[in-house]
């Protein structure tokens, strides 16, 4: 249950029950969603642009008897019909899209009601939009999934899409205090989606609830509605990650997850110790190689006709790294992390659950870049499935999050995991805690 | 050399070539390929769409002294600016793209000249487009790059842009009888170009010289140019893959084949022993269910919004197809084809390159669909590197191919070998010899 009556404040699935139970209607639940974003947009700023027609839309679906309307985000790399993809630039042709992604197509299909699109930072990378933190306006939403985390834990909508190819998903999350899900390496579809670099771009899910996660996920792999299943914790393995960058995460936040082990074992759960010290640390190396050759050609086009309109942050950052890396040394990296694969594979039997920080700790005080992604681009170049968890606070206030990682493909599991544990230890409905009020 | 005077005879490297020496100006060569397209379209049907505007760009490029202006063609699934991306379908936004794919803004940036989008088959699959088989009309060109094999046989350009998911570079570049190149997967760029089976996808290269495959390779690569280096035969080790779908094969292909590496070892070649008995049949089993799995979401904007508009071949085929495959054995079998690439990765430290049909035999006469792609799709999958060379003809004219396929990431050795293989045993410009007079 929520703190508050009104329906924008409930999760996705809490809604479609009220609405299956018939007090609640979806077109109502809609227009409550545009009346929150309506109301908090000026604080917030978590929207490249709006769907005026929303409401309408709801009310025909429902007049047809064509089932309720789950109003949702995207981010603004990925096509919707009807609506301009930015990609957060200013010189991309603000005409609408005429084809969209797949997962957009399967989302309506499903009958999701896209509200907008979502601020992302400058294509993907690390020039900040200008989304403020829901949690305190003064530090950084993290990037750059940025809008679509703002405006989950803002209560705006229930559900956003969002993409990583670093930590772009779990690391927005874990500093708006919302659940962020990177799902196995191409388990959803990518079509329509600005690549940015195509052998770790994934798209993700921001949610207030693992439910949530799980109700999304299935519509976009095109499965039956079921609901997640509540592990049982005892029956897991978990292992806490100390392999750097482990040392990099502050005090604070080794302590939580130090404190959330010896929670786990109190409930049963089995800890193993992990050590993947060569590893981690070589895959953010190779990460380093892979990400900056494969960006370098995906915005080939943004490079060479539009230079001196990108951020000097991209131009001398990453863009720079990129093109000093050659074919040979890329594709050797490539096959580097094949092997690496198969020994995570290995280390996959020997655990269920990796446990580690999802950012170095909680949102830094800074609207000029989005935080660093060291605890997240091993997995997303590895491919495994990651989510972060709103389990902790700082002595700041601002949240903490914990970043679970399973087997490759191992995503049931996972979510399985994440819902036990948000049932024993997570604070209900997180973003019903204190939302600060408009900067 | 060429059998005509005319510029649009010339393979790039040679035109280029002319051009250093001043004997041709780009311009010159521009618009008798621009020439040639116009007397030769209505017969042959190779595009999509053309700029009609390229003599004057080549000219302005080179009155400020810009460097040589090569002209190429792009397949229509691949986005250029000022040009509608239709993917063979009647259905698309007719609008011209406002972004344009990474491959074709490094072409720009090197002085390519985009004569025009080439026919694709719809959406990349089977169902054909209007383009005919310069060879002979009765024939299919193959597909689903049609188009590009046409367009470069027939010398209306020297080089166009292909995709591959299965077969659809190698196949209608040994059916129309050119040079197909597919590299290793993920060596060039796929960022705006139609998703097919992400997984597979590959850009690639069709042309009538290898020396103009290396010249667009290096472009493609942001590499500098340097010629391809012609391998000595009696250095290599060769395979000869009589692994099924050998027997497929019409015997006059196997016999072409088997006569190959006999001349292959009369020139000091060593012949290598390879069975892959049960890899290359088990991945052309999992490339079903991948690509099956990939292509249905890839499309999903298309049969959520526009089925009725798909041909019964792709939605009763592949489509059906690939809605019937779970998520859980899409994911398995990507992992298993991880492991199979290790293997194949053990084989090739036993041999360089491995011989095979590039098709069942040469372009057979229909044109209701472009012909199959059993003998491409596995190392599509596995993402070797592939090339067909136009080193055989049928008893009916008909040229047969011949693919050479390598290890990851060893594209300069496939080239260095295809350039000693024309040499030896090629037709010199192979598109010099009879092509039929319009259908």
């Amino acid at each position: 249950m929520t703190d508050t009556g009104e329906p924008w404040a409930l999760t996705a699935t809490e809604a479609l029950r009220r609405i299956e139970a018939g007090s609640l209607s979806a077109a109502q639940w809609v227009a409550s969603c545009r009346e929150r974003i309506r109301e908090r947009e000026p604080a917030i700023r978590a929207w490249a642009s709006l769907d005026e027609h929303v409401v309408e839309a709801a009310m025909t679906r429902e007049r047809r008897g064509l089932g309720p309307s789950i109003p949702v985000g995207v981010k603004d790399i990925i096509d919707v019909c009807g609506m301009p993809t930015m990609m957060g630039t200013d010189f991309h042709d603000p005409a609408p899209a005429t084809r969209e992604g797949g997962s957009v197509a399967l989302m309506r299909e499903a009958g999701c009601m896209i509200m907008g699109k979502t601020v992302t930072t400058e294509l993907g990378h690390l020039h900040p939009g200008p989304t403020r933190n829901p949690r305190n306006p003064r530090h950084t939403p993290g990037g750059s999934s940025s809008g679509s985390a703002a405006a989950v834990a803002d209560r705006m909508v229930p559900l956003c899409l969002g993409t990583q190819t670093s930590g772009s998903v779990i690391r927005p999350a874990a500093y708006c205090g919302v659940i962020g899900y990177k799902p196995t390496y191409n388990d959803f579809d990518k079509s329509g989606i600005l690549a940015n670099a195509p052998s770790m771009d994934t798209l993700g899910i921001l949610a207030r609830s693992v439910d949530d996660v799980g109700l999304l996920r299935r519509i976009l792999l095109e499965a039956p509605t079921e609901e997640i299943r509540e592990a049982d914790l005892a029956g897991l393995r978990f292992g806490l990650l100390t392999a750097p960058p482990w040392e990099s995460a502050d005090a604070e936040t080794r302590g939580c997850l130090e404190d959330f082990m010896g929670q786990l074992a109190a409930r049963g759960a089995r800890r193993v110790e992990v050590r993947l010290d060569r590893e981690i640390p070589r895959l953010l190396e190779l990460r380093r190689v892979i990400s900056g050759y494969e960006f370098r050609r995906s915005i080939a086009f943004e490079r060479i006709h539009h230079l001196d309109r990108l951020s000097p942050i991209l131009r001398e950052g990453r863009l720079a790294d990129g093109l000093r890396i050659g074919n040979s040394e890329y594709q050797s990296a490539v096959r580097e992390v094949a092997t690496l694969r198969g020994r995570l594979a290995r280390t996959f039997t020997e655990v269920d659950i990796l446990v580690s920080p999802s950012a170095p700790g909680p949102a830094p005080a800074m609207l000029d870049t989005t935080g660093e992604a060291t605890f997240n681009s091993a997995w997303t170049l590895a491919g495994n499935p990651a989510i972060t968890l709103p389990l902790f606070h700082a002595s700041n206030g601002l949240p903490i999050g914990g970043q679970l990682v399973a087997g490759l493909a191992d995503d049931e599991r996972l979510l399985s995991a994440s819902k036990g544990i948000m049932g024993a230890f997570g604070p209900g409905d997180p973003s019903s805690e204190t939302i600060s009020s408009a900067p």
